[in-house]
């Protein structure tokens, strides 16, 4: 199981994409898998070709419109059951308590 | 403004670092800025130079006890009024409800 | 085509990785596809899932000796003729002739 | 001592972003710090300070024209001699000669 943080950039979309970014959420809620959305990406939770099957769509998506696309992708690829996206912050937040 | 995500890899700590990541949020709280703890970052607001005092005074506190730190960061830099840590992610939010 | 930068850190395998990089770099040029190796990371050119499928097996190769692996990856993604691992610091280069 | 890969991406530019980058290099190089061109970014060599102070007058240079400009930094701080930008990459070759 990954946890996989991504962002999509359109250039010459101008200054705010917001809008473009809605679009590839849409993808994302469509998948059904475990998502958040964060003020700089969405974390997304599931099988290594699952995530990037769904990144591959949401690049398509914008191509369509926009000749380029610059994309980050971060991954925690670990052996691990599943429920990470709660997971890794409680474990944080845990040992904050007892600092 | 800065909204600014970053997070801290410390190399010879072995496969869990939560206890590394609880050491830097607690710094980030201290610091009085506004932020969020994400699954793979924590993410920040303010000016330039006190969201990277913030990212030093984590990245002082893990070499301390290890030699080698790998650091991501990645800033969105706007002009823009303060609360974008919240305004970003209901931006993106108010474009899926009229899609 | 694309050009993206990868780099995968193996956790649990101590202060230096070079021996995990030199695996990924391996399998990086067997794949054929045109490529660059940085302090940074691997740089590559190719289609979206050529680049992928490389990623992807570099990950197998590490997952088989370390249960985490952290994966960090950016994609330029553009409608644009092969040669851009040259063509892009050319580019660049040129207008820093003229400044 | 650091190694730092950095690149800004300024929204609202248009589609080619050499020129821009091209100004950023232009800092780059009058800072006197080791550094390369690849072509997802630039990667310095120096002390965290003056990496960042470079980083930052990148940002300001940028920023005097476009309202919204994006930053992706990756850092690899060790505890070790100078001579990485070189080093880290021949580490690796000197690997793959004995695979």
């Amino acid at each position: 199981m990954v946890v996989c943080e991504f962002s999509l950039v359109p250039l010459g979309a101008g200054e705010s994409i917001s809008a473009q970014v809605a679009r590839c959420v849409k993808i994302v809620r469509e998948s059904g898998l475990p998502h958040l959305l964060t003020p700089m990406g969405t974390i997304l939770e599931g099988e290594w070709d699952q995530v990037f099957s769904v990144i591959k769509r949401c690049r398509d998506e914008l191509r369509r419109d926009f000749n380029r696309v610059l994309i980050s992708i971060r991954v925690d690829d670990r052996e691990a059951p599943p429920g990470r996206l709660q997971g890794k912050v409680r474990s944080v937040e845990e040992k904050l308590v007892r600092m």
